[in-house]
């Protein structure tokens, strides 16, 4: 079931207008996550959205809440999200992050009690939209173990890193520190296939490619093993640190479910540095095209930059209407 | 065989006056690679010594060259490393950030033309030591292949995240893109062990724990398989569009051997963000006790945080001497 990506914002913005949302700031959120569905990633575009309405409705999310900077000093500054709309909070993070870079050539903006960013990859788009490099990252709940724990202390901690492209054909990474998202492990359950590549640990310890031992156990398997564990605390502790607001730990002690996130995100002006614009893209496709120029490791396979496929399914999506799970997209109407 | 920290520094400097480098960057060289190898990373500390010999010898690092500011806008700049001595720009580079972040809340530095810059942790203890939280890059010759692919062609970039703590027990993740580096697989080799965790493909494709057939492959696996191959290329990127200077691609068409290397320095003054250190300490405290806490995944086991192992092999080996093997140090006192 496909639905133009026109219907589908509509249908985001009718819902949270329902729910008292501004009208401009519902048709930023609306958007925000209607683009997200139209580049192919369903579980953090339309999948998630019933989710959001719970939370609205928990009051874990303020709709009319909006950020606040606290403090700032040069090109870094602190802002409290006063748990409000997690993508629109994002937005303005990162936007704030893109006019201080403007001024001096960087710009950072550490945001608190804030809420699920829905996709991270939104920001990375939006900064080099605006001609920046975007490098952004959220915590989460406690939902992994450390390298060498059984039990879950550190979060996923999504972490985001953007290059802007002269023809808007942007280098985007958007990953989380663990091998795969629990979505990715659900949907492997459900349609009884197994994980390309070992995604976490059975009952036993031992590493394993079967999704349902990964949801019984929670032992998620952080990215490269130790180095994705390092990683994640260290994202987490940089956020804690600038803002004073929640890491994972607090997270998981102090709320009920996933809000009062911290977020960090940066914006740098490349144009403004190198002074040759035309040169630093001539370096992006010659890079690239080395790149896509490999050896496929296996015969007719070929090698992707990051971000490529996104445009492709983009394109494909905004053709044909965006492909929904029509029970999904049943709830939803209902909301 | 162990040898006193002070020997080991004493030895380094000999050496590096002899090349003719000047008194008090042989100083500051020395003590960079002596505290490498204090910190029992002894891969990128002494074991590495000779080869920087042979790359000043061969013309490769310019001993007498001093990086140079290219451009500059607010809290951003420019530099090139005119293929001056790795580690000495970096830690030029990252003073630089620092000193920046001192008036701007955070600094960026980006090099082009620099050299292999040892360990890349130095930077980050450097900026934590300095109450930055640190974040700093470099890319390298092609040596990993990209994800799907089977011939190297992107970098393994080693990225470095710090974060101050009061006391100097300094949170400091060094981590490069791919699961094991070279040196892990030729100990392993070396030593007949297995690798803990697979480490690339073998000549049939397959992932193996056998560092001899990876080597003979060259086929290592990135952190998180397409994960790390994704924030390889964007790390490079972020480095090539920032600077002009070099991306892997042309490192590896360009350059005989790992040299002409891009860079790229942030640090960031949390203090002057939250305007409450104390609060700061706390955070990190609750955060790393609750992590340590953990259960551990076997009986006896426990669960450390990035950096922590650090501090003990430092103490160790400042009292017991730096454990150096015979054959390589002889080597060393050669030269």
């Amino acid at each position: 079931m496909r639905i133009t990506y026109k219907n589908m914002k509509k249908e985001f913005e009718r819902i949270l207008r329902k729910r008292g949302m501004q009208e401009k700031r519902a048709e930023a959120c609306a958007k925000m996550i209607a683009d997200t569905s139209l580049d192919g990633v369903y579980s953090h575009g339309y999948q998630r959205f019933p989710r959001v309405i719970e939370y609205i409705e928990k009051g874990y999310i303020d709709i009319h809440a909006l950020p606040e900077k606290i403090a700032g000093i040069g090109a870094a500054e602190l802002w409290d999200g006063h748990q409000g709309m997690g993508n629109l909070n994002a937005q303005e993070a990162m936007g704030r992050a893109v006019a201080l870079a403007a001024t001096f050539g960087i710009g950072l903006v550490a945001m608190r009690n804030t809420n699920h960013w829905m996709r991270g990859g939104t920001y990375g788009w939006q900064a080099a939209n605006e001609g920046c490099i975007g490098i952004c990252w959220t915590n989460t709940r406690p939902n992994m173990p450390a390298w060498g724990a059984s039990d879950c202390r550190i979060g996923n901690n999504p972490f985001v890193l953007a290059i802007p492209e002269k023809g808007g054909k942007h280098i985007v990474v958007d990953t989380s520190m663990a091998q795969y998202s629990y979505g990715k492990l659900a949907v492997c359950c459900q349609n009884k296939t197994k994980l390309p590549y070992p995604g976490g640990f059975d009952e036993k310890g031992n590493l394993t490619c079967n999704p349902a031992e990964i949801e019984k156990t929670k032992r998620v398997l952080p990215i490269g093993y130790w180095k994705g564990s390092g990683l994640s605390v260290a994202l987490d502790l940089i956020g804690g640190v600038l803002t004073l607001g929640k890491t994972v730990t607090k997270v998981g002690k102090e709320c009920e479910e996933e809000y009062g996130l911290t977020q960090v995100f940066i914006a740098i002006r490349p144009d403004l540095l190198n002074g040759d614009q035309e040169k630093a893209q001539e370096i992006i496709e010659e890079t690239l095209k080395d790149i896509k120029a490999s050896l496929p490791d296996h015969e007719g396979g070929s090698v992707r930059y990051p971000g490529e496929a996104t445009l492709q399914r983009r394109k494909e999506n905004m053709e044909q209407g965006i492909l929904v799970h029509p029970e999904i997209w049943a709830r939803i109407r209902k909301l």
